[in-house]
């Protein structure tokens, strides 16, 4: 199914609107249809085991995407591909060269592979209603791309541009080609952006530059002779190339610790992202960790549980124990939700004696995203007729949609969320339909969703336990033999009422004859919750086997 | 046990130094020991049925406190009330008007009883070495104090204020009393103050004014002639003050509104707190819940799962139902850990069509809490000659000793977490001697302890689910009759492989005889387990009945 007659095209984002993460757009004209990303999101709540979220991708299948387009390569816009290619495995998938490899590595983790078509920045893709363009954009990862679809026999085009801000003073890569924007969108009458959120309530108006951090990185490394620890979004290849240079312009070792930092340094290396020498670059094997002439780049910014940065800060680590006036530098700011964890870490360091420098203390990390007067610089060049905010949590698509209003004026602004539909029709209207959300599917272990009953009893045996009781049958006679009683994550306690539930089974089947083993089941169970509702105050769940 | 001979006394804190909550210190002299509050902590994972956690009272037991003093009634610093009555049932509990009532009311909730002493700001309380004067200051909560500790044979004192800011401007209450603090202390030589870390990375380097949101709320009532939802920390009587004279003054009817709103209001009310004419109160079964007259004061601000604010913002109350252009004013903020919380409460108000104010909109919370100024003026206040930062979680505590050596270097400042043990020896040195901390209580349900094991095996079953296995045995013949399996959080795509499973079970026995059930137990354990992983991808507990 595609579009119907009488419209141009319509865009449904499939994640990434009133949540920060799953970034998926579906695109879809009379003819085909191409998703743009395809993300995850990182749960809430790490106690169930999730490992991750996907958006539905039931929609999807009506639309029979032939084409993936990947603006840039950040797991908010990669990390479902496999998802993608099990559902859709004729896709045609396209990204830059570093995208590419990224996705690569991350399918050869789950025994997938796949051509990846490379696009090259400014040259068309070309598909049969429209052609899309990437624009190479600033952002946190190499080879950000805003893309710019051209419909060929309407005055129309749109230019997403998920995640970006304008960097016109990094030494690592160009700024994004405004002229060339400009230039490319004249012709068009119908002229819509859809434009990342994610920064509208920053302080910060104008998003810091990569540049910006460069000074302060050479001054800490130079000032301090002392073992050093950076930690940052391990992907940021721009801010550890800062950090490679500084060391080896003040003479220090640096040893990437911690696979995520490994892995996308070595994926930078291999790609040819970083040509410089990188002798100064040591593993943690092959060097004495002790030495204070050491910088270490180490992988867990976020306070993640299991990174190196976690390990090293509670003591656990088989390299790196933190001594006195040891310097730790979050080069990197906690991702909303993850505030309690990051502080828990710096606590840690704290407490083992070392020192931490965040983001509050010096200018040490620059964000990604676009500030306001960044987003400005965009409304000018493109001069949209319509405006939707997108990736980002409600709130912010709020504030945008208000600053929209307030900052330019002349184009409209329209608020969409996840499957809603935004459709261009023959007469160049815009309408955004609206459409109730289709919930999130959680992914846990070899990419099996965990179904919302196994999600629901995960919850209630987590807060309250489980209470397993085998009944031993005489089948013949429909007696109860002999029983089994059990608990886990019960508190010992209960063992001291061990005896009354005993009592309380025994007394239910000398009272009561089993009949039916349903009810039977039924009514112990609500005896056995009472009961231990009594001695706990909350009821844990119950599991009853007649054997 | 009390202090050391050749030792005045000496100051232990027991929670609250290293964590944000648990407050509570002992006091102990060479012939007594007090209790300074008794609070507790929330836990930062919403997900194991843990209502708070209390610090170990074990090593308060050595010390027979006869005392507990409480500095103000937040719940950081009074929740743990019961748990100190029934460990120490005589001991006397010394409070304000204000803080008795609550303690009160939670001790009746607890089925408990007690007498409650009331001191009076500036008045001693008289114990055999030295005298306690509860000094008021400003905080969050009315009737806030610090506790001037006055050694008699000594020439020492201590000044513990816990939670305070310095507010001049406030029109319901008088700010700290400089002077008599500055009279009190001057024959003493040797001067320990113990103090407030919460805000000291705080960019308001001065705290504002209660005084300063009065303004903000009387335009936003008189501005807007729509529905306006004011949510705040419940105990923060003064802002509830704000709230009820503002809508006097523009003539709107006020519905306090969730039950911690409504209690802390009643308590104000019963204790003459508050006395302005309450006839523009209303309640929501008692008026037109729908009207744009109301102002709706309510209870959530953390976004707390069973708060009325969460019940409203996701549409499940049964009074308030969210309207186009409702406003919704976040008169509070986050505390740390709760960030996505709210934010995910923000969205939803987004989503359903109402519109947000926060504290980085609007000038619409002032924090309890001291800035770098309000301390200065404490140390000015109080010059002394030891400081030693409480009341912050590690990094706060280090920051804070920073700021000490920058701001008054004249003082010694000391740094401690809890249970380690700052002594005062008769030669009037300070010596703080460090001690390993002591594991907190986690308590869930009727005050009991959730024991680690029960905790761990809530982990356990809540990310990866439980198999529950029972198998009839020939108990003569020591073998299997039968089985039967069954899964508690294990995904529904298990079922296609419990075929797999069943034969499994019976391959094991029908290869093994049964000569330990240990043995067999634990073989058929790990072979589930195993299985489970090859389809799962993770390993399910597993629990196995013989009977």
């Amino acid at each position: 199914m595609t579009t119907k007659n009488n419209n141009v095209f319509s865009i449904t984002p499939i994640g990434g609107l009133g949540q920060i993460g799953s970034n998926m757009t579906l695109v879809s004209g009379q003819e085909e249809s191409v998703i743009i990303d395809c993300g995850i999101l990182f749960p809430n709540e790490d106690s169930f085991g999730v490992n991750y979220i996907i958006p539905s991708l039931e929609i999807l299948k009506e639309h029979e995407p032939k084409h993936l387009i990947i603006t840039h390569g950040h797991e908010d816009h990669i990390g479902a591909v496999s998802h993608i290619l099990s559902e859709f495995p004729s896709i045609k998938v396209w990204s830059s060269p570093f995208s590419s490899e990224l996705i690569k590595r991350k399918l050869s983790r789950d025994k997938l592979n796949k051509k990846i078509e490379i696009f090259k920045e400014k040259e068309n893709i070309e598909f049969s209603e429209f052609s899309v363009t990437p624009i190479h954009t600033n952002h946190s990862i190499p080879e950000t791309h805003g893309l710019l679809f051209k419909f060929k026999s309407k005055k129309v085009c749109f230019l997403l541009i998920s995640d970006f801000k304008f960097d016109n003073q990094t030494p690592y890569e160009p700024p994004m080609d405004l002229e060339f924007i400009k230039k490319e969108v004249e012709p068009f009458e119908k002229r819509l952006l859809l434009v990342d959120s994610t920064n509208i309530k920053s302080r910060n108006t104008k998003t810091f530059s990569e540049a910006d951090i460069i000074p302060t990185v050479e001054s800490i490394i130079k000032n301090n002779k002392k073992r050093i620890f950076f930690t940052l979004f391990p992907s940021n290849i721009f801010r550890q190339k800062t950090i490679l240079n500084a060391s080896k312009k003040f003479k220090r070792n640096v040893i990437p610790y911690g696979k995520s930092v490994e892995n996308y340094l070595q994926t930078a290396i291999d790609t040819k992202l970083i040509e410089e020498s990188t002798s100064h670059i040591k593993s943690a094997k092959s060097i004495d960790c002790d030495s204070d002439k050491n910088i270490i780049i180490i992988s867990g910014c976020q306070g993640d549980f299991k990174g190196a940065l976690r390990r090293v800060a509670v003591g656990e680590d088989a390299y790196f124990k933190i001594k006195k006036d040891d310097l730790f530098i979050f080069s990197s700011s906690p991702i909303p939700g993850n505030e309690k964890k990051v502080s828990q870490i710096i606590n840690k360091i704290y407490e083992a004696g070392g020192e931490v420098i965040t983001n509050s203390d010096l200018l040490i990390h620059s964000s990604g995203h676009a500030g306001k007067e960044d987003l400005k610089i965009i409304y000018e060049a493109f001069s949209p007729t319509d405006i939707i905010p997108i990736h980002g949590e409600s709130y912010l698509l709020n504030h945008h949609k208000k600053f929209i209003e307030e900052a330019y004026p002349k184009a409209k602004s329209h608020l969409m969320y996840n499957f809603d539909n935004l459709v261009i029709k023959n007469n160049l209207e815009v309408k955004v339909y609206k459409n109730d959300p289709i919930e999130n599917i959680f992914i846990h272990g070899k990419g099996i969703p965990l179904d919302k009953d196994a999600f629901r009893q995960r919850r209630k045996i987590a807060s309250m336990g489980v209470v397993f009781i085998s009944l031993k049958i005489d089948t013949l006679n429909r007696k109860k033999i002999t029983q089994k009683i059990d608990f886990l994550g019960v508190p010992q306690i209960i063992d001291q009422y061990k005896e009354k539930l005993e009592n309380l089974v025994n007394n239910h089947f000398n009272k009561n004859k089993i009949r039916s083993f349903e009810k039977t089941e039924e009514n112990l169970k609500i005896e056995v919750r009472k009961m231990c509702n009594q001695f706990l105050g909350y009821k844990p769940q119950v599991l009853i086997h007649f054997i």
